[in-house]
């Protein structure tokens, strides 16, 4: 009998690997060897024939890697949590299941929210800059050198309020943070899954927003934590950022196009708000020296990093291991797109 | 009636300065009238005949400026949480009272804690500085990159357990640490001062080290909270960084020579840990470029920027004026330092 071939678009980590080299016997494994990302015309020609792909984030699953791979296929395993690069509706005419992994970077995504939190109001990376160029010995100190605003007492609005934005308000609480509110795609309603028993138990309110001009006027800290939809494409733009506090800051732990740059950087050059904290930028990774929001000394600009943990990775791809096993043998993924 | 003399050594902000300026009619306020450090003659000058001085922590307390005050002088308001830069005996033996403005900082130095712990564990300053210098998109995305130990199932390690730590320790149990050890100058007993009531009420051991090898050997986070005395200059030196984990990180909140710079560069260089947050460093503010530190990509330093929040500053401002005014009127100060 034929070995059933996968193809896989990295090298994976520890038990990950091992864990498909197990199927050796019965798998034909395709895998990409360098640590660059793998080439298109690659996995054009190697999809040919296979029954499941495990993809990362930085390959596109659309309609010609589907064709170049034939009828047989039957699963899809991203090594991400969001599902922007695959064509859901290509997979969905085609009964080909996608696996991803949206659970276990839920830590390692608030544990960075709250770093560039308190990055932009604290500015971290302007001060860093300063010590870093020599500028510390010239630095006159006086009683507002480089402060930036206190998180305690403040209103924290979360764009999108799911699995990560709840884990990221659970660390927030004993910083003393005055009230949360909220807006999903429902406006004005209170959201259902109540994931870690904040809403049930906090004690400070936690409110659904009715509108994104809400949000952006009673912030002290704007979350950005949605999903990417044509809906939230420059969400963040222009109109929103008129109506911020001077003192706000905001995250990006999201995808970068919800935030409008041209209108970030527009809003921190005339000082509308205090500070941006961004994990994700539109354009990404195309990020050259020269980009206007580098010469923003108020806004932290990380490489998408938000999942970068050993012990997360670890897991990413292990459950990647396991759902292109759980598709190739019809059994249940750890984590499956509802297509 | 000849007014009583004060002398400020800074210009103060909104709230304590009008609160100083109420009393003008009993009081001659010299104050210093640039944002630059008070210069040191000027301060020697001045202080002749003054009842009180609200000094900064860049101006030095010692014999020579008491001397040149007189004995008329009453009382020293420090604009400060530590008092390094106060000779406290030669208060004492003048019977001199010592101001100083410690709890309004716990927030915001509690603060600086977490965010320098997530930016030593995520490389915070590290990728940071790869974005800004145009690297991102020549960084080839694979499972390992920029990755950092995640704080989830971390033991952390305090040297010194006093309010800071405890505040920075609330911030940090819903991140998931599994355990947390305090090292103070009495070894292996139980701190007696439950700030925050986690002693009581944590679901996490929190326990007393019996010595500096302990804590060390046993930490994934470090983090340095201890006054700076000479049993803890130079605390933190080669053999503990020795015995430290290599995925483990250390933070300094408190004062720089309780680190050994020389001795941290080589950890650091050598991988004998992961990473380094530091608010605060030996010879500090005169770093220049060419610091060794600063070739460290996995030290993050800002320039003592702890209690660098405007509500806080504001806070010490105006409880500096009235420890000031409480050492003239023979009155309770907000805190006074029993020398």
């Amino acid at each position: 009998m034929a070995k059933t071939k996968v193809l896989v678009t990295r090298q994976l980590i520890d038990e990950a690997q091992r864990l498909l080299d197990a199927k050796e016997e019965e798998l034909e494994i395709v895998q990409w060897q360098s640590e660059k990302p793998c080439e298109r015309s690659w996995l054009l020609e190697n999809a040919k024939g296979a029954s499941g792909i495990l993809v990362m984030l930085s390959d596109k699953v659309d309609e010609e890697l589907l064709e170049a791979a034939g009828p047989q296929l039957k699963a899809i395993a991203s090594f991400s949590v969001g599902t922007d690069h695959v064509d859901r509706n290509a997979l969905k005419k085609r009964n080909i299941r996608l696996g991803y992994t949206p659970t276990c970077l839920t830590d390692a995504v608030a544990d960075l929210t709250i770093m560039l939190i308190l990055m932009a109001q604290r500015r971290g990376g302007e001060s860093m800059a300063k010590v870093t160029k020599g500028e510390w010995p010239q630095m006159p100190w006086h009683p507002l050198l480089m402060t930036g605003p206190q998180i305690r007492g403040c209103t924290v609005g979360f764009l999108g309020f799911g699995r990560i934005a709840q884990a990221s308000l659970q660390r927030l609480l004993p910083f003393g943070i005055k009230r949360v509110i909220y807006l999903t795609s429902k406006p004005g309603q209170p959201v259902k899954e109540d994931q870690l028993g904040l809403l049930k138990n906090a004690n400070i309110p936690i409110e659904p927003a009715s509108s994104a001009d809400q949000l952006a006027e009673e912030s002290d800290v704007v979350i950005v934590g949605c999903a990417l939809t044509p809906d939230t494409k420059h969400l963040v733009s222009t109109d929103f950022f008129a109506k911020m506090k001077k003192l706000a800051v905001i995250v990006n732990i999201a995808r970068g196009p919800i935030i409008d740059t041209n209108a970030l950087v527009k809003a921190l050059d005339e000082e509308q708000i205090f500070g941006a904290g961004l994990d994700v930028i539109e354009d990404e990774p195309n990020i050259t020296a020269d980009h206007p929001i580098l010469r923003q000394p108020r806004a932290v600009l990380v490489p998408h990093i938000g999942s970068a943990t050993i012990e997360t990775r670890e897991k990413m791809a292990t459950e990647s291991v396991k759902n292109l096993l759980a598709g190739l043998a019809n059994e249940k993924m750890v984590n499956e797109v509802q297509l």
